[in-house]
């Protein structure tokens, strides 16, 4: 997606070999207008696809999947819960997820009643890189018996074997933009 | 705001004489064509107020604080981050935020190039209980220089001191619909 693209060019910041930087419109500052149109896109990527449901988790895939719920017209966001939280009760789909970022693992949650047998759920996120925070979504995706549309993901890490693992084993990944390499701080886009 | 009144009244679970579980719309699955409605009802609310840039707090506030700044035109959104994150960097303003509902203190944090001195800034949060994440994104507010505009929330729990004591304090806060109380698994609104 070129809007993104150019985000990434002119404001994203590249460290070490694989930290992509992408606070001041992605992930902790948010670009709306940008966001907005992530999510139409993501909708353009899916509207074929029957999606009843976005799926993604706490929190900074949650502007995104806002987004495009709304490009999808209103359909209802669910977003999963890092660690233990009271408010969320016993009675959850739960996943363990590794952050390579924070080193650590967390345990992710989604309430039972939010993900109905059969439902048609899309996963989404700001970044793809290792997979992880993917995989626990479609392990709670597989014990609430949901059929997996497909990810749909802001920017992937194509250095990082999350996105082709997924599509090696059949998923449908839909990356808005993919990030090849860092090179002296520089950010290598994909098609560039 | 009476779309959110009615989602409560349909919805919401009281819990002993505290707890207003609003999981089902508000904040683990999103209504997204409600939370639309939310912002612009923030909006309407404080349009006259100069508002340069929206404050709030990962996760819960997000969705709302995404569908507000759309409706101020796509203003920014700024989120804090809880807790100790790599990803942020130490170049922070940093508040610390106790939560009665995790009976823990967080610390929440900023990066600092998003806020600029004189900023106009609008706090939002999904709900306004003991005020202790408005206490904190006002500290930071206070530590970068920023003015606040004011506090808009979805739900305030008019039956504990967050709201008022911010009103005494001279804050404008807009709050979409007000518990008053939980009487036998009940929430009672105000002007109900």
């Amino acid at each position: 997606m070129e809007a993104l693209k150019e985000a990434i060019r002119r404001e994203g910041v590249g460290i070490g070999r694989d930290v992509v930087k992408l606070d001041s419109f992605l992930n902790h500052r948010i670009d709306v207008a940008l966001s907005t149109e992530m999510g139409r896109a993501l909708y353009e990527a899916f509207k074929e696809d029957q999606v009843d449901c976005i799926l993604t988790v706490e929190a900074s895939g949650i502007p995104v999947a806002i987004t495009a719920a709304q490009a999808f017209g209103n359909i209802p966001v669910v977003f999963a819960k890092k660690g233990d939280n009271i408010n969320v009760g016993p009675d959850v789909y739960s996943a363990e997820v590794y952050s390579f970022t924070k080193r650590a693992t967390t345990s992710i949650n989604v309430s039972r009643q939010y993900l109905r047998e059969g439902m048609r759920v899309l996963l989404v996120d700001d970044f793809l890189a290792n997979g992880e925070a993917m995989r626990g979504l479609m392990s709670i995706l597989l014990q609430a018996r949901c059929q997996l549309v497909g990810v749909g993901v802001c920017v992937e890490k194509g250095f990082q074997p999350g996105g082709n693992m997924l599509r090696q084993s059949g998923v449908k990944v839909v990356s808005l933009a993919i990030v090849d390499a860092i090179q002296d701080g520089k950010i290598i886009l994909r098609d560039d």
